[in-house]
């Protein structure tokens, strides 16, 4: 054999997911393990239901259905567990309507909502086309965006969430290019977003809607809604969800895909999404689950159901919500106590989630390589995502100081003393 | 609005995706609910281990680790399971050297094995690229092929597997008409295969391995293992993987993807698939699950992990073999009872797996639009695996006139029943 014998290139879609930045920030984890974790994505692991999980396994192995928990489920997912977050999504909505207009075939259970985001992404996009997004948004999906091909374009954003206004002036700009055909989805995360800890407002929502709805003509625009923080809710309105207001629309008027996880309310582990899609989108999607997996883990599902079923679930919840807000309580009053005498530093308070998204002078970058990252994670030992991995990597605008700064993993006393590590660190830089 | 708005064209990918035969064989299940049947893929629901599991998850959520579990896991999966697969794996060769030459980086868990082969055919697949497949093969894995834009060619196949000396030919063929380049992978179901029941024999194992060395020229073809049905193994010799062969190679000749599954073997439901990659593709995978789902159910990944350090798993997989022989033994005596006397039919007697494999006279088709398969589905009521479906659907010499008979689901009873209708069905056509 020659020489040439281990030449390999990937497929063209391999090459593409490779520009996924969680894989780097993983390993900069592993890196800096000796580190306190602001940046980890994590849940609160003081607070994972490892009970009421024993319990509902016991009795879930003790019933005659047992067994079929433990056999294969079908492509879209669990019966009993689409049909009691039917009921349940009625409730978040405050509509008990849903119950009976919601048709069970648009809900898909997924290997937790990251795979509704590929699948989504996958049945959308070829090559080239357009994704517009919040700025900053979940660097994640950026990374799915990259792996299919898409252009990621940002919407200006504020304490309200993408802005419609903006949304529509950038439609009209691609619409002037001439490259309207090639916008497919908008995505928002529309609760206590990652990474800023925004929501969008009550009154932006239909907004959002309307827009996305005037610049569907010769193209179908979806609006990808991202709710996977909806119940991390400590305070404030509780919201209606953007696709609540595209329920009243018929089959083939359907704009909003609905994602949920109970990855962020219940465990990450049992890696359990639950999506609503429009009734367009059906098909292709459960076409690319049938081929990634004909279906996810149906026992996870079972056990899912059950709590739900059971109450249990709405318990763990509120308990969850409790723990969470005296978290989120305890970031803020460190970043006041160690961060209010540093110029030109500022911060969001979120009534939700697991981030506070924090902004540094103009003149401070925040990225893997920049000094503050290093002198975070080699001398003050404390590790933080940097904003920029935030907004498209493309984008030559993005800001370049900004932080997220997660108290999901940390305990009170370890968000504290990140914090106060962090602004030892700044304050060195600054 | 203009009347236009409801237009929406799936992806390419997804337009792909819709060809999977599985979803119409579903469908088709769920149409003849009234049918016993042979079609079905599943395992047998008596032997599913509910107690086992019960207890595990006991014994889980009342350790220290229990938290961890619940937790997100890693994209690679859980490394206790890895850990201990790596063992098991150098018992099933009966090779202890694997424990400790096998890198754990190679390792990862998958939802199912049908996610594997997915993302196996994502890194390396650009579209009119060649995939080599034994005739007939896993109709699932087709449709992954036909996915991600794949050629199907078939190469000839007998009741000792693959013959290499056609995969030679086939890749000479291939090279005279300057299509070498395009060819990244031979698919091999090395174990009982579905839908056949076929094990590649072991003097075939080592040459196939041998074939695809060296046509490994200018382009590094690899070879995908599925060994989804290895553990239900009822006589005959115990084979080595054709992945133990690879394994005496530097890191940059390595061939061979070793693809296994617990969903055959324990639960489907907990859909944990293990999976060996050559070096040079770990990367490439990971980079795309992490795109998927940054990681399969570690929940699910760790109750695997416990029955199988336990030996429990041994036992079940024990009693399950004992199990599946008899329910096999059942298929072929009812095959022997009621098909003897009928000219031209015949069927192979496997040693393992979920299958048996049955030929008619060659006037008889067996297609979903076929006079048996509506006979036998409206007036007999009982359905099988049409064995058309098992070859690419664009070879015109592809045979029409076979079954697949699956004993996975039905108990001794209900397969001596099927098979004495399905005679009926044939007996009415021929």
């Amino acid at each position: 054999m020659s020489a040439t014998d281990t030449q390999f290139q990937p497929a063209s879609m391999a090459d593409r997911a490779s520009a996924q930045a969680i894989g780097y920030l993983m390993q900069q984890g592993i890196e800096n393990a000796d580190c306190l974790s602001l940046a980890a994505g994590f849940v609160d692991p003081e607070t994972l239901p490892v009970e009421l999980v024993r319990q509902t396994t016991a009795e879930l192995m003790s019933a005659s259905a047992g067994k079929s928990t433990l056999q294969y489920g079908t492509t879209p997912g669990s019966d009993s567990l689409r049909e009691v977050f039917r009921n349940y999504l009625a409730e978040l909505e405050g509509d008990s309507n849903h119950r009976t207009s919601l048709s069970l075939d648009r809900i898909v259970l997924t290997t937790g909502s990251q795979q509704l985001l590929l699948l989504v992404s996958q049945a959308l996009f070829n090559p080239g086309d357009i994704c517009l997004v919040a700025a900053p948004t979940y660097f994640v999906y950026l990374g799915v965006l990259d792996g299919v091909g898409a252009n990621a374009i940002p919407v200006t954003t504020d304490e309200n969430g993408m802005c419609p206004d903006a949304l529509d002036a950038e439609l009209q700009r691609l619409s002037d290019e001439g490259q309207l055909h090639r916008v497919k989805l908008v995505y928002v995360v529309s609760y206590h977003d990652n990474p800023a800890g925004i929501s969008v407002s009550a009154e932006r929502r239909p907004r959002l809607l309307d827009v996305v709805r005037k610049w569907s003509d010769s193209q179908h625009v979806f609006l990808l809604e991202d709710a996977a923080y909806r119940e991390l809710h400590y305070d404030g309105p509780v919201l209606p969800s953007i696709f609540s207001y595209d329920q009243q629309h018929d089959d083939d008027r359907q704009h909003v895909i609905l994602s949920q996880t109970f990855s962020k309310s219940f465990s990450p582990g049992l890696r359990v999404g639950v999506s609503v899609l429009p009734q367009q989108l059906i098909k292709p999607v459960f076409d690319l689950k049938c081929n990634e997996d004909f279906g996810s883990g149906h026992f996870s599902q079972n056990v899912v159901a059950s709590v739900l079923q059971s109450g249990a679930y709405r318990q763990h919840v509120s308990r969850l919500q409790q723990s969470y807000k005296g978290k989120r309580d305890a970031m803020l009053a460190a970043a006041d106590q160690f961060f209010s005498d540093v110029p030109g530093v500022s911060w969001l308070h979120p009534n939700g989630g697991l981030y506070v998204w924090m902004t540094l002078p103009d003149h401070v970058p925040t990225g893997f390589d920049s000094d503050l990252f290093k002198r975070a994670t080699h001398t003050d030992k404390v590790m933080y995502v940097p904003g920029e991995l935030c907004y498209p990597s493309d984008w030559n605008q993005r800001p370049r100081n900004q932080m997220r700064l997660s108290y999901g993993v940390l305990d009170n006393d370890g968000i504290r003393e990140g914090i106060q590590r962090l602004a030892s660190a700044v304050r060195a830089v600054v």
